[in-house]
């Protein structure tokens, strides 16, 4: 049953191999000065950058670079965003890159004007902005799929010394004013970070899906998605130039994460905070630490949500029920789910992450715990599904 | 394959038994004068309007009555609402009702300071209003399920003398600013109407799914949309207040048609347009002009995109493929269609509706007919379409 909820999203996409044509117009909504974020410099090799420049340069902006986010971006460079805003009197900021750069430009937004330490009160303490607070616009050129962020207020930063790695979900004036969504730009992705983002978005297909076991839309939605997902990168694997199956999965990402599907249900998302205190711990790749934990979580939580976990299998997946328990259809869906997996060559164990014996204590203590998927797990379950991964 | 595409879409939804709650809030940001649009008064009888107008109050409003609304707006009832928004100096229109009521609302808004006959210039010459133009705001509360208008930029409105029932669709300026979807305000609607507005959702469904025959992303979700219609619409015939039911029924209407489904890809619309056509000759109610047609018409196009109706049949129908030709699935899923059509209970022949051979010349001089489907239909099969039909 869908209980009460509201639902806007205020960001526009602009979608496709032309894509980029739209964002001199898009930019002309804003001030002067844009603060260009971006990571290790990719876009430099592939031209991405220089088009980007170009439109900056068309739109007469001046820009203020921010290069050298990294793959799990970190307070200090959170401050250091800040600081250069601040200091630039920067009026937008452009996120070029994948969920990480546009989490991190997401932090800055708020952090840049804001009278205090954003990751104590914005990450620690999951305060929102106060009414009224000057946080700058954010736009985003995507370059890598699976996160969402290009049309949600997640934002995601990882604090090493704290050994914390804490997403926060900001209100609608955080999130992307626009986004810039073309296919070709993740055609040059290295295939690690590729697959690690397929997964990316299949975990949060599932963190939504598996929660309540009544029957509403959100889930038919999701189930559709999903069967697209693993149409689509089953394909790409093979063929990561072939335009139809990557921009199928662009947009099944963009939709997978932009406030849509959790619209009047609950949600689980254990999987995700399993995966953020490996990730705290070894700075692992974000959908690897996902993928690494998925079947033993999914196995363990399985016989509290059986029924759910029996359509998965028959509407995502297509197992046969004749002559099946209820539970043999279940298992057969998560048994799916693994061979899909090894498929498209993502990290099965959490070994081969870095993640040892010796390190579940830690990954336990840092692993929030939430009630609201099939099953509230202990700590010491919680240690159990990671060994098992191991 | 996605092709190029913009999204966004403004209107703010709120959802749940508790959604006309927000009404206040939402007034907040317009001016003091509020056209208030409904139809026949029905929901003075079931309550709605005195909620709506004690909102209306605690909001400091004044009200401009604006009732009696049509099932099918007329140029007429336009014009004389378009007056009173300039005579009042009306600020902001609200549209209490359905999809008929908020399309009329939607009219009123670029006709009330238009310097022009809007008929002609929006609808029959389907320009856009001039960059610049005053549109008044609209806000809608829903009673009635299937149009989708409470989240797109759609308005049908019909010339009675000219013979027309033609269909605009506005871009985001006239789009809803925000929309209350109670799933209970939806439960005294007579069934007639309410299986009507089943079938249009189908319909809308049906319309944009039905083109192109490669793989995306927008199919996916429509087929996730269609199965839990199906399924939502199954229980709503014999339980009308089965709240999970109908809310799921509600939710789907509006994603059916609120402009994502149409993203990066064709649609066809014919039934439609030959609906419409109908509408125009006998006044007969939208959702059910169009279930008349239906058969006749899928069956007629099927040859020309056999392998998508065979995978409709197999997804949306669970039609099993085993020792089947593509042929016989792709019939065998028109007729689930037809078997869930009976189900529910809508009209099945245009004949119910008052269409006669002696109207077939008329009906199909009023289709406008468009290349966008599986094969672009001559005069001579729409004849032949609605022939069938009777």
């Amino acid at each position: 049953m869908l209980g009460n909820f509201s639902y806007s999203n205020p960001t526009r996409l602009h979608f496709g191999k032309d894509a980029l044509d739209a964002l001199k117009s898009e930019l002309a909504a804003f001030g002067p000065v844009v603060q260009l974020c971006y990571g290790g410099g990719s876009i430099k090799r592939n031209g991405i950058y220089d088009k980007v420049v170009a439109a900056l340069a068309e739109a007469g902006k001046t820009v203020v670079e921010d290069a050298g986010v990294m793959p799990n971006p970190t307070v200090d460079k959170l401050r250091e965003g800040a600081r250069i805003a601040r200091e630039n009197n920067v009026d937008f900021i452009l996120a070029v890159g994948g969920g990480s750069t546009i989490d991190y430009a997401k932090g800055v937004s708020v952090a840049a004007h804001f009278d205090g330490d954003a990751w104590e009160t914005f990450y620690k303490q999951q305060q929102a902005p106060a009414p009224g607070a000057r946080i700058l616009p954010v736009g985003a050129v995507l370059t890598m799929v699976g996160t969402g962020s290009e049309m949600n207020g997640g934002s995601v930063i990882t604090n090493h010394e704290e050994g914390l790695k804490i997403g926060k979900v900001f209100d609608e004036r955080v999130m992307p004013r626009f986004a810039i969504l073309n296919p070709e730009f993740t055609y040059t992705l290295p295939r690690y970070q590729m697959v690690a983002g397929f997964f990316d978005i299949m975990s949060h297909l599932m963190e939504q899906y598996f929660s309540n076991d009544d029957d509403n839309t959100s889930d038919y939605l999701n189930e559709g998605l999903m069967r697209s997902l693993v149409s689509a990168t089953r394909i790409a694997v093979t063929e990561p130039e072939n335009y139809e199956a990557r921009s199928n999965i662009m947009w099944t990402a963009t939709w997978a994460l932009n406030t849509l599907l959790k619209c009047g249900k609950r949600q689980d998302w254990m999987v995700h905070m399993i995966g953020q205190a490996i990730g705290a711990q070894t700075n692992a790749t974000h959908g690897m630490t996902l993928s690494a934990v998925s079947l033993a979580y999914y196995r363990h939580v399985l016989p509290y949500g059986e029924r759910k976990f029996a359509r998965f299998a028959e509407i995502v997946w297509g197992v046969r029920t004749e002559g099946k328990t209820q539970r043999e259809v279940a298992e057969a869906g998560i048994d799916a789910l693994e061979a899909w997996m090894k498929e498209i060559g993502v990290v099965m164990r959490a070994s081969e992450l870095g993640v040892t014996e010796a390190m579940l204590d830690a990954v336990a203590d840092s692993t929030i715990i939430f009630d609201s998927g099939y099953h509230q797990l202990t700590r010491e379950e919680v240690i159990d599904i990671v060994r098992k991964s191991l």
